[in-house]
This record gives structure tokens, C-alpha cells and sequence, in this order.
């Protein structure tokens, strides 16, 4: 059996508002199991400022590195949405105004009773060449650019948009992952992690503290595309944390 | 009067279990927002696997880049935990056994009665020159490498952390925002932001769309390090926000 491909995707988050602190952003969390459901890592997330030439540079490098880039924000009809415009620059075409995305505004301040101004009409500015990817929330859509889905920050729009796109993404060996959650400390249950570590070198095992309710536990998470081998490393550590003196709950990550 | 200087930062968050989708993070919101009233302007923020590659790019281009970099995540005592072995290749030097921090983990290994064993006493292991950063959750300490501040990666240790180091931080003048909620359309009020942003360059404008119980309604945030001008822009966007026909709302920003 080959090894299957490795796909992988980065996320460019949009800002100012998150880097603010104002804004708890949600929009990663979503992103990253949709896309490890659809076969594709996510392996770098960057967070830039409402700024044309941090953007421009990001975009560069990300979309340079990884298959896939997502941009989250900076969609919208104000002065500070400044992402259409900036994608052009990147990609160096020009931004037009598209008739397709016109007529999806039109339809939508017609179905809500708002007027078609102008500054809804710039929703229709796109790069040239883009193709458009569906808003079935509020109208506007977002765009790809090459392998860049240019998307709005509104989480309810992404999780619509990333719908719509879905299907349109390949992706490689979907990951697979399992957790055992126990009330042991990381610093007790370090030894047997490195040592199964060693025997799984194409599982990913990961150690995640946490606290709750006055007392330390610790998830150790189990990640790889092979079923046969997740399971068997995971019947490894049950054993293990059990012999350690602990009771190890297998944790829902669905 | 000169130019308040303005002061910078970046965090770096180390984390597999953030790019999984498995966890949502939590310390970004709570460093900008501390950062900010400390008068560091969080400019970027990278989130990368645990990955000693990855890791090193992303510190030296951040620390350069920026006044500040806080890394959060990666210093526990398992085998997925590389940071501070990576940050002391990162600036060349050895990771050595640090005994002010043995000494730490020690007093607390002995209040919560568990074994000093070798895993714990591997966060002790500081890159040379280091200057430690208390940690008085759970012993184990973060530290500073120049202007490298590498943090833990659960809430509530980044949150002590932080405490603890933030009368070290050499701020600029804090940013000041206001906030004005409405019941408007962006695409209603776009025209409105970009005539007053127009006249108010050194003031931030950011308009936020947000979707609650089936109605867009969109914050109005404005963010600068002058009182007057933050005021004077507040009053001319709630005029223009009533004259449109909206009832503004402060927000509590708070």
C-alpha cells in the first residue's frame, strides 16, 4: 500500500478585532475539524491586522507552503473591509465588479426590503478570475483565488460558506483520533507516553493537562490516518494508565 | 507634545491540539486585551504544530518583527512538550537544569504530594541566560529569553503568568475604544464610517456585523490613544447613526 498523501491547509484570520481582544475568534475551531473530516491538515494559523501589505505578505507565504489557504474577514461593505481589494493586489489582476455576485446582492436586499447602495454593491468587487463560493446566509458571496478561499468572518456565513466548498476540496487520508481522559498527573503518566511514543512513531501522541474542579487530569490524544494502529496504541495506554494506578474514560471528540 | 511611541507584540501559540480542532483556544483573547492595557499592541498572532522547524522560523521572524513575542504552550513535562528545548536551539545556546526552578517544582511536588520524578524535573530544563516567570498555579515556571516571554498553555497558568510579568512590560500610551451598537445594516451605515473615518485618520474604525436572534445588527468600535478624539468621533458616529435612523448603544467594552 502507498502511503497516502498528506494534504495540508493554513488559515489566515483578518483581524483587528481579534487582535484587540475584543473578538473571541471561532472560527478556526470550526475550520480545522472541517477540514481534517474532509482529509486536509491544517498546519499554520496567522492572525494580521485589517493592513494591505501584512496581508499581501501572509497570503504569499502561506499559500506558497501549504495546498490550501482560507481568509477569514474583511468581506463586508465598510471602509475597514479592505480583503477583496488586497487579494487583487496580491494576485495581481484587477478587482471588477462581478455580475454574477451583483445579482446574488440584488436578490438579497430584495428578499430583506434594504436598499442596493453602492456600498453594498462593493460585496460585488472580486479579483479577477475568481470564482465565486456561496453565501446562503446573507447574499455577498466569498471567492477562490488559485488555492485561496476568501472567506467572510461572520461565523455563521463561514460555516455556511465552508459548505458550499466542501466538496470542491481533496483531501488525503482523513486523521483519526481518540483520547483517554484520567485524573493522573502529566508529570506521573510522562514515562509511559514517551515509551509507547517510541514504539508508535506514525501516531501522534499528544498530552493536554487540564483543571477542573481543584484537580489536575490529563488527555492524551491519539492521532493517525491508520484505524489498525489507533486502536492498538490506544489498548497500549489504557493498559499503561491502568497499571499507573489510574481509570482512563475514553473521551467523545465527536 | 512628541508622538506617544508605540510598543508591539506578537504571540506564538505551540500547538497541535489547536490546529486539530480539538481545542479552542483561549489565551489569545486574554493576552490582547492585557497587552493592550499595558499599552503592547498585539499585532500578530501565529499558531504552529509541535514542531522544532516550524517553531523556530516563526520565533525568529515574530521577536524580529516585534517589540515583544509570547509563545504560549509546549513546556509540561511529557514528550510532546519541546518548547524550551527549542527555544535554546533557536538562540544557540544549552538547555540547562535551571535549580531555582528545581527548587520550585520541588516545594510543589511536596505541598501536592506526588514524586519529584525525572519527567517533572524536565521542567526545569531552562535555555542558559534565561530569567524565570513565576508560576504560581503549579510550580513550574515559564521564562524570558530576551524578548521572548515562553508561557504555558493552560488558561489559567497563562493567566498567573502574565500577572506576574506584566510589571516588567515597557508600555506605550494604552489604546483607548468605544463602542456604538446598532440596529443598522453595514451596507446602511458604510457611507457614513468612511466620511467620518475620513476626517478622523488617527482614529481605528472597525464595524463588526454580528447576527443575533434572526436580525444583523453591527458594532461601531473606535480605537486611539487620544481621549479627546476618541470622544469628538464617538459623538459625530451617534449623531450620524440616529440621522440614519438607528438608536446607538454604547457597548460595554469591559
Amino acid at each position: 500500500m502507498s502511503e497516502p498523501a498528506v494534504v495540508t491547509a493554513a488559515i489566515l484570520v483578518i483581524g483587528n478585532e481579534i487582535l484587540s481582544g475584543r473578538t473571541q475568534d471561532a472560527n478556526v475551531k470550526f475550520l480545522a475539524t472541517g477540514l481534517n473530516e474532509a482529509g486536509v491538515r491544517l498546519k499554520e494559523v496567522r492572525v494580521v491586522p485589517d493592513d494591505e501589505v501584512e496581508i499581501i505578505e501572509a497570503v504569499h507565504a502561506l499559500r506558497k507552503k501549504y495546498d490550501y489557504l482560507f481568509t477569514t474577514g474583511g468581506i463586508g461593505p465598510t471602509h475597514d473591509d479592505i480583503t477583496a481589494a488586497t487579494m487583487a493586489k496580491a494576485f495581481g489582476v484587477r478587482l471588477l465588479r462581478h455580475p454574477e455576485a451583483v445579482e446574488r446582492i440584488r436578490v438579497q436586499c430584495e428578499r430583506a426590503g434594504i436598499e442596493l447602495n453602492e456600498a453594498r454593491l462593493r460585496m460585488a468587487n472580486i479579483p479577477e478570475g475568481a470564482e465565486l463560493v456561496e453565501n446562503t446566509v446573507s447574499g455577498a458571496p466569498g471567492f477562490r483565488m488559485e488555492n485561496v478561499y476568501v472567506l467572510a468572518g461572520v461565523p455563521m456565513i463561514v460555516e455556511a460558506m465552508f459548505a458550499s466548498l466542501r466538496h470542491e476540496l481533496t483531501g488525503g487520508a482523513p486523521v483519526m483520533s481518540r483520547a483517554l481522559s484520567v485524573r493522573l498527573g502529566e508529570g506521573t503518566i510522562a514515562p509511559l507516553l514517551t515509551e509507547v511514543q517510541d514504539r508508535y512513531g506514525d501516531v501522534d501522541i499528544g498530552s493536554y493537562p487540564s483543571y477542573r474542579a481543584g484537580k489536575f487530569g490529563v488527555s492524551v490524544v491519539c492521532r493517525t490516518a491508520d484505524a489498525a494502529r489507533l486502536e492498538a496504541c490506544i489498548a497500549e495506554l489504557d493498559a499503561g494508565l491502568r497499571e499507573l494506578g489510574g481509570t482512563p474514560e475514553e473521551e467523545d471528540l465527536g
